[in-house]
């Protein structure tokens, strides 16, 4: 079939090329002319045939709300725009009024693949009516790994991009799990050899997984992990998706102290450190560190 | 080779029998006489060529402190002691000094595998001197599984329980990460097929792992575990974990989240939620619900 | 001076008459005819001279949102609404900007006091231009409690809000750090008068605090809280302190414990400590407890 | 009545001083001469008449151990020992024990009140048999506070200390929750003036307390505590009271979070998050940062 597809970055430039590889028609454009094939909105909407399928990986946020609101200018009713950049959950039932009322379809859809997508193949979840669902499936099977998993109907529109961010937050507290585990190994003189700790685990073991192999990948690069800072962003999904369970009334202590382990890594110094400390001077005239 | 083998529960008998089918001679003692190959460790340690090896795989604590004990009685100079029980590696050094005193080696293995073992092979992180390690080689070799993971030895006495601990504690983090996730999509309307998320996470996501695969396995037999009560116990490797944490001043905050949820899903009725409601009646008025 | 007070609830009926204790005139409205001084809003307005102050003490959100509505129709330039309700701190900013279109000054006020406010003095945190404030000081000061402290100019529209929202998330914290060290010293033998215990810590200690005062008197009450249940709502602000950390990257591991301690208090059973025990279930034949 | 004090360091040189104020004598011992009435352990001893009453506080631990050895030689039955040092709970079973087989009583004491312990008073929480604290009591009334609170009797022997620790515990969670609002406040920008906005709380709210005014104390001296670095030891009692908290599966999220907080606060660089940035960048190519 034929796809239109706009955003061309790290993600979307391979999903262009494992897509033509299924043998699919993409068309794809970008802001940046080097990697477009078509130079507009405009025309990448005209060289499509009707009815078409746009899909938009652009980034999340004022990116992604002007691009679908010129789709809703440039497309005709019965077209379907597929968004599968990392939008809010709650800006996607937003996108799908907007285009409902000129007869537009829309489908949500979290992507999860990273650099590996492109020779794996890309998870793919997303939310929205059947029948619009049914216009893209010959993408989403093109993009999905082999095999039985790797893509689902995860149910209304917004259920997409909401099953991806509860994705990141799982991933957030599992990779967390796995350095605490890590430092806890690195602290004690006894364990001699904690790289070799990690790929023993590789088989055999409960905590077996494809983020395990890859802390053995980056031990091998870097036994101790020395050349490393301890430094962690976070982008965006970590924190809706403790926004998601104080809105559902959820407990999340693992995937919140995760997130948290990474808003504290980026201070140069802790604020609420120097009030503890102050509070111990004064009550105890415990010895306070001056900041250099 | 030959190996004593002490402890044919669910754990050591089927050890036992993976031994077996890899060709060496394996003689088990157990109290109960049922699957015991021998009635007593003295005829277990009469009926082995010196110099011998003596793996140990009873409940942690009193039951093996006894049996190292009566080992260090019957074994002679030259013999090796290996733990594979769930001791504390607190423990192990202890045991192998009592033994050196009688010249006797020791080996401390945690083992992971479960139910799976049999099949599967069991992972070993093994701690102790070279020497002793090499003379049980052969049987690690026929316990590990396939491949070139599965066994490592992670450095001197102790090392080998304390990276099982340490595996115990990333286990619990991970499990809890799948477990809030799931309880968040759970908690949404529009998500309506979450076991089906949970399925299509197996390929192609970053966090695929075999606890993934065994919550789908989990979901199959029962959708919205329906049928569960939520409530866990834990082994004490997890309170270890938090206590060695502590010992070596070491943050595990998603670790340690995940062990309060276990101690917090034992409990009827929270007495420290109890005491908020006081307070929020003192100062605020605020409605507090009677027990029942 | 003169003072116009809508909405006469728990708060609002105990303010009126602070306010007036301290000589000045009050003119209250509220939906509930038995409490209100007059019958509308609209004679509310009309029976106060300009420039008007006018205080909204009313529910967050819709309540508040139609009062400073219709107030904005009612009133003329240069007077001033005061929102002392719990409105949260991004509302305000909406507030002052719908109002300052029609001349009409916003102050947001943050109020603490609960049912102990009328006797002691409420706690004051206001934001706004210092000449709207000025208008409101002999009401401020006739609110808040003797002495130097316990009203304070925060900073801009919101900041009152913001530092009440704040002082709540403390709160939650401080409550959580009382309730987890009751229950600890409730459950071990040798501490046999724990009630005892925190009636010592009211002299002397670093912990000595209101709260504890009335930890006290709720164990006075009933010794070992056996009469309530562990379950505890929460209003709204502790979930904003939150997100706000989430906002600005702030690490808050105390408060969102509390939070989420609250949260599992109201669950029956809990979903996420069900996925727990069908994993340990899985991998190590653990035994699971059926719901009941 | 006559004591015999071993200690005569920054708590145990004011508690002599208080001692004497209110009648009683104290003959103190210390290893350093220039603040000792005596010069050994044995002249101590020699100098008291029996009864004697000897209150040791010292470092907890090895010095603590050795002084109660000591003291088991040179003491007679019918002696009281009182610990009032900062010796975990775990201690204090067996130096009854040990003491007890000469017929020397124990008497164990957590005692709070730092550097305003001589002016104010100190809060006592003593375990042990009635008839021995009998024999202390004159000097738990002169340490402790003037009223009615500030000093009880909270169990068997180790009770003292336990809930000594309890309350350190409390105290960290305390401490954490003001510190983490503080660093809120301070990250945005509509609050202008945190400091006053903590003044305020100072009256009216629920979250008045000691450690508030000591926050307040410590932002008079430096607004924004730019002089400080946000590094804070921990005495040990917060770890033994996570420790306790293990053996007795009490959840304590709060209490937890404010000690991984110190421990995180003395780390140069995360190891953890090394390993978090090292995990991002293998599955995503995200940038890492370069440790210096």
């Amino acid at each position: 079939m034929e796809l239109g597809l706009i955003g061309l970055g790290k993600m979307g430039g391979n999903m262009r090329e494992r897509i033509r590889r299924a043998g699919h028609t993409v068309i794809g454009y970008d802001r940046n002319p080097d990697v477009a094939d078509v130079h507009s909105l405009k025309e990448l909407v005209d060289s499509l045939q009707g009815p078409r399928v746009v899909w938009v990986m652009v980034p999340a946020g004022a990116a992604t709300q002007s691009t679908i609101d010129e789709l809703g200018e440039l497309l005709s009713p019965g077209d379907l725009v597929i968004d599968g950049g990392n939008s809010r959950w709650t800006d996607d039932e937003k996108h799908a009024d907007q285009l409902a009322g000129k007869g537009i379809g829309f489908v949500d859809c979290g992507v999860s693949g990273g650099v590996w997508g492109l020779a794996n193949g890309y998870a793919l979840m997303y939310g929205g009516k059947a029948e619009d669902i049914a216009k893209a499936q010959p993408i989403f099977d093109a993009l999905k790994p082999e095999g039985d998993s790797g893509a689902v109907h995860a149910g209304r529109v917004g259920a997409g991009h909401f099953a991806k961010m509860v994705h990141n937050g799982i991933e957030y507290a599992m990779m967390q799990a796995y350095a605490e585990g890590w430092e806890l190994l690195e602290a004690v003189d006894s364990v001699t050899d904690v790289r070799e700790v990690f790929r023993s685990w590789k088989s055999g073991t409960v905590i077996r997984s494809w983020l395990l192999d890859l802390a053995v990948d980056a031990l091998d690069k870097d036994e101790h992990l020395h050349g490393l800072r301890g430094y962690a962003d976070d982008s965006g999904e970590g924190r809706w998706t403790v926004e998601a369970a104080i809105d559902n009334a959820v407990p999340l202590p693992a995937i919140t102290a995760s997130l948290f382990a990474r808003f504290a890594s980026r201070q140069d110094d802790s604020p609420q450190m120097k009030m503890i400390a102050a509070l111990r001077n004064e009550f105890g005239g415990h010895a306070v560190t001056a900041a250099e």
